[in-house]
């Protein structure tokens, strides 16, 4: 396998500084001055017309004087002159380069024309590029930094930050330290003229130093690849995701219901959980859930002990872990006994445990150790509120050995400010993740068993159905000859070629022919009378229902030509429809639409004319996993109830599944299929099957 | 008006702490050292059987010896002695007393007999208990200190803070001063034997240094004293709570989905809704909202401007505000205009602004400024990452006087840490709103905009509908001789005496009787032949659809007894059933519960088998005013399709509001009845009325 090329964004030999600047007040003198000071152990060069010394060393005056080694520049020039010196990058043999500068696509259509001229030369020279418009990259165990932030840099950790923003960049470097969380690589991506977060989250994921990896994104340039670069490393490493620009995504113009529900976002979530991207709300989530990532082992399971020395915070932990989907432990009674022998008589040993105000360390460290012990303990939170007695410094050290041996994870929630700084500090130095609220340890240990899940469940994509004939379904669109909405017609030879049984209306002109019809199509049938000059079809007698053998439909046809004949013999008569009769059955919705940036995406849900109004709908991009079907079921109420509810039957929830998995694969084969909507698809008893009831679509060429 | 009984417990002549000890691992110490230290300027007495002397005051050995004035006990006595210690308190006149000691109810039922004991000792004496099991009260600008917590105690500030956790007040005052929030009253009301959170709502209310109140609940005792304390609390002060305790309310058995449904936390929320008081789901959202009450004006309406010196944080801003409910603000062409000539070429002058990186401490004070003088712009935020070139300190001192100044509220959000320091601080001692994140800063002006909401929209509770004839369904109610399930007979009964609409199926004997019921339910109607001996009334031409009329309905009458006679001579003709004939509608569910603390509860939403699945209903505590209907109607799918949707024409929405406050009313006169449920309720076009189809119900006495 080749090295990857983006290599020198993170770990260059040797980095040359095109810009860097003698006045203190410039961004070019920070550049310098942070690759200077964070103790990078490449080469460092200084490039800048003017010429002179910097921080003890020579100035070049252009990038053709630089020595070896020299793999990565930092381009801070003014715009108009970064085609000319990415060309200079080119001649020198640098196939690495930020672009730091402003003033390109984000500034307007001269900007973005100077921005493809920057892409046009770097491509001449095989050369890759972060930014325009960024604040660069930062490595913590190079150690590397070639931003112009202030002082003081991020201090070494685990956690990754990829980040659209740069602004966003400054403040996580500076927050994060405050918060004790080390960050181990820092990528600004700036316009993403070339590098985008999809190549970063592959090279971030090799490097040894990061176990988590956080992105904050604004939008998401190529969504099948991004998808793809997920998948590959969120095996390996969690991946944390902060998406922003919802507000921008607004209403759009749809010709279906799926249409009208799907927006951008429903593809972003939908990406996220079928790559296991855990997607969080706010920047506080981000690190806060990465923080418990980096450094807890994983839980067995969703059961969670309490630990407290008072009430009042056990009920907030109890009523935040149900909110995140964690349920209270049940102790065995050998461990109820055994922490009365170790506890006060008033205090509590049903879970949430309280152990009173009067807890010393010896109590946490006893306490915690018996309910580690019992097998039906999966996690354990921990809450010191401050003691009246004691400090709790000396509780962190008390449990810290405790919490290092053991294989569960343990989540902290020291609730106070200066009381409990000392435990904040020895709870950190261990690499032990805290939080000042249950609240917070609850969301952490939610993000723990979410991670454990997904690593549990393998899921893998669904093989290509039986049946589907790609060949019939291609001659059935190539004769579509509307673009636009897709005729009856069309849709229901497509659905036979990829079978997916649909509710036709056939017409027999012979009682023979309404036999084979019946056969076809499976009895009970109806007949109707086939005449453009009946509009009140049963008032003449000519609707036959629930027709069960071919005997009564041959006899049926008779008679139904018959009635219509004598009851309006003016009337011209073309033969008899015939249908399935179905069932009652479970109406559902089932549709596909293509995202613009995730291409082919299915929706399951509640059917009928409410669809926008319930809203009971969920999205998966195709192709689809065993999973991501079983998560659209249980996401809605639709799917929920598919297993039977009250007087409701269980209904045949994997004719469900199939229909799902087949409209996906249509959707895969046919890129020209804009949207397509199965509503209703009513679905029968158990074995019984699913049926397209009304279909639409949408071609696009 | 007599002064409040409890003033005492927040502003006292003089203290007698009983169990002050001169030992200082003693809780007793502590008591008496914060008491002493807090620079209470009343008088402070020590009361301890051992005598001695403790921070330069005599103990006395015992309550009767302590001199004038004395208005407030702490008891920190072993517990079984403070049944006698509060007859003390009596017998020297004290009618105020705090009993800070554990092992009471909280411990068991011994516990729970000497608590008993505890309120018969003070109701003899008229004395007034907070507690057991308790830390005490806190004024800071008495000030006053009751608690045995660790130094420091809270900063003088505005937010007052009452709890029914101990250990949560412990680390709230940590907290919160660690954020830069001060208190000005604190109360732990532990088991709540006396006094309880209801009455402290009130005591706190009219402290003049208290401008928001923050509540922190684990269960509420009488639901409606709380509603009505908060109702009259929250038009002059805004309350927030934290409630707590969810995860104990689990499932119960129930009669009706609307049973099912109603969790007390349904109960919890309708008060909360109903009186204003703001829910918060964590404690850090508890004051940090307390923070944005306490310091800013508020908004004149929803349209926000966002002012930033980076992209990245004006989208996550915008996404954040659009959350909460807020609006970005459409600015002004001159506003836009005056923007420019302030702003770089580069800068985006559009709402979010973004003034760039290299924005001044003047950029930020002249484009706040231009932003608030926009008639358009009701509120803003103001963000401010670590700027590359300025200190925040700079960029605070240019805002502050410009925020002073102004009438609408402007938050801000400071990102980072160290860096942003600085700026922390001298926003914090201007007493402006700042925050780490735009979430935090978005969620504040979301909840500033709903409490101005609140104040701009008084309604008052509605009147009582016309025609509800209480001693005509008295007389049905006490005809009912079943306990459980209420009778059909019974319901349409008490429906009819209510005014609300009921669809019954009538006998006529004859056709005049049928012609009579034809008139008074109204035209059309369906007639079905009377007879327990004809199950398919249809096959034998018993059933007619849509009698127009009466003369429809008369000649009905016989052709349906005919046909029967015809049809089955041998059976048993009582007569002919009327009904009338509904046009379809919407189908809704209207029920009423009696919840254990709040009582009387009704329930609107989605009608039909379904309810429990798709839990699109709303609940609002009985008696209602014309916003809890328009809230019930609005947050739910069921509510808001009333008004048309797609094909479904606009329903009769009065008519739903009319039976859900007949219901109400219904439900208010007879505290026997439990549980009643319409489902469906349904609902015709507008001007059509809407009609219980079924109910059922459950009476208790």
């Amino acid at each position: 396998m080749e090295p990857n090329p983006l290599i020198p964004f993170l770990k260059p030999q040797g980095v040359a500084i095109v810009g860097a600047s003698k006045d203190p007040t410039k961004l070019g003198y920070g550049l310098a001055r942070n690759l200077t000071l964070c103790g990078y152990p490449g080469a460092i060069h200084f490039v800048n017309p003017k010429g002179g010394q910097l921080f003890n060393r020579e100035i070049y005056p252009s990038l053709n004087a630089v020595p070896d080694p020299v793999d990565l520049a930092v381009l801070l020039t003014p715009p108009a002159f970064v085609p000319q010196t990415l060309q200079e990058c080119g001649e020198r043999g640098i196939r690495a380069a930020i672009i730091a500068s402003g003033g390109f696509k984000e500034t307007g259509p001269e900007g973005a024309a100077l921005e493809a001229e920057c892409v046009n030369v770097a491509r001449q020279y095989g050369i890759r590029l972060i930014g325009p418009n960024c604040i660069g990259t930062i490595d913590t165990h190079v150690p590397l930094d070639t931003t112009f932030l202030q002082p003081p840099g991020p201090s070494r950790g685990e956690v990754a930050f990829i980040s659209h923003s740069g602004a966003i960049c400054a403040a996580v470097i500076d927050w994060v330290r405050g918060q004790g969380i080390g960050l181990s690589a820092l990528v600004s991506l700036g316009n993403q003229a070339d590098v985008t977060e999809a190549d970063m989250l592959q090279l971030v994921a090799e490097d040894p130093h990061t176990s988590v990896l956080t992105l904050y994104i604004e939008g998401i340039s190529s969504g099948r690849r991004f998808l793809d670069a997920a998948r590959r490393v969120v095996r390996q490493k969690p991946v944390l995701a902060l998406k922003v620009g919802r507000f921008e995504s607004g209403q759009k113009a749809a010709a279906s219901h799926t249409g009208a529900l799907a927006g951008s976002e429903s593809a972003v979530d939908a990406a996220f959980a079928q790559a296991g991207v855990i997607r969080a709300n706010t920047t506080e989530e981000l690190f806060q859930w990465a923080r418990a990532l980096a450094w807890s082992p994983l839980p067995g399971g969703r059961n969670a002990a309490v630990l407290t020395n008072a009430g009042g915070p056990g009920v907030t932990a109890a009523d935040a872990l149900e909110l995140n989907g964690l349920r209270l432990a049940h102790l065995l009674p050998e461990t109820e006994q055994a922490l009365k022998t170790v506890l006060p008589p008033a205090a509590s040993v049903h879970n949430p445990v309280d152990m009173l105000a009067s807890a010393s360390p010896d109590h946490y460290a006893q306490c915690l150790q018996i309910l580690l012990a019992d097998p039906g303990v999966d996690q354990v939170m921990v809450i010191t509120p401050p003691p009246p007695m004691y400090s709790t410094g000396g509780i962190a050290k008390a449990l810290i050995p405790i919490i290092q041996r053991t294989e569960k994870p343990v989540i902290i929630a020291l609730m106070g400010d200066r009381l409990i700084q000392e435990a904040v500090e020895h709870f950190r130095a261990a690499r032990i993740p805290e939080y000042r609220f249950p609240e917070w340890a609850a969301s952490a240990m939610g993000v723990l068993s979410q991670r454990a899940d997904f690593l549990a469940a393998r899921s893998e994509i669904l093989p290509r159905p039986l049946g589907c004939d790609e060949s019939k379904a291609r001659q059935a669109v190539a004769n579509e000859n509307q673009i636009g909405g897709l005729s009856q017609e069309t849709a229901v030879k497509l659905f036979e070629a990829y079978g997916i049984p649909v509710l036709k209306l056939e017409l027999a002109e012979t009682a023979e022919q309404a036999v084979e019809i019946g056969r076809r199509s499976g009895f009970p049938v109806v007949l109707k009378v086939a005449s453009p000059d009946i509009t009140h079809k049963s008032d003449v007698g000519g609707v036959l229902l629930n027709l069960k053998d071919e005997q009564a439909v041959y006899d049926g046809f008779q008679k139904v030509i018959l009635n219509a004949r004598n009851g309006l013999p003016q009337a011209a008569i073309q033969g008899v429809h015939v249908q399935r009769m179905l069932p009652a059955g479970q109406e559902t919705i089932v549709g596909m639409v293509r995202d613009p940036q995730f291409g082919a995406m299915v929706m399951f849900g509640s059917g009928g004319v409410e669809v926008e109004g319930l809203k009971d709908v969920a999205f998966a991009l195709a192709p689809l996993t065993g999973l991501d079907l079983e998560r659209m079921l249980e996401k809605t109420w639709a799917g929920r109830k598919l297993r039977g509810f009250r007087h409701l039957p269980p209904a045949d929830r994997e004719a469900v599944c199939d229909v799902i998995n087949r409209l996906a694969h249509l959707a895969i084969d046919f890129p020209e299929l804009a949207e397509i909507e199965i509503n209703p698809l009513r679905v029968l008893e158990a074995g019984q099957g699913a049926y397209a009831i009304d279909v639409r679509g949408r071609i696009s060429r």
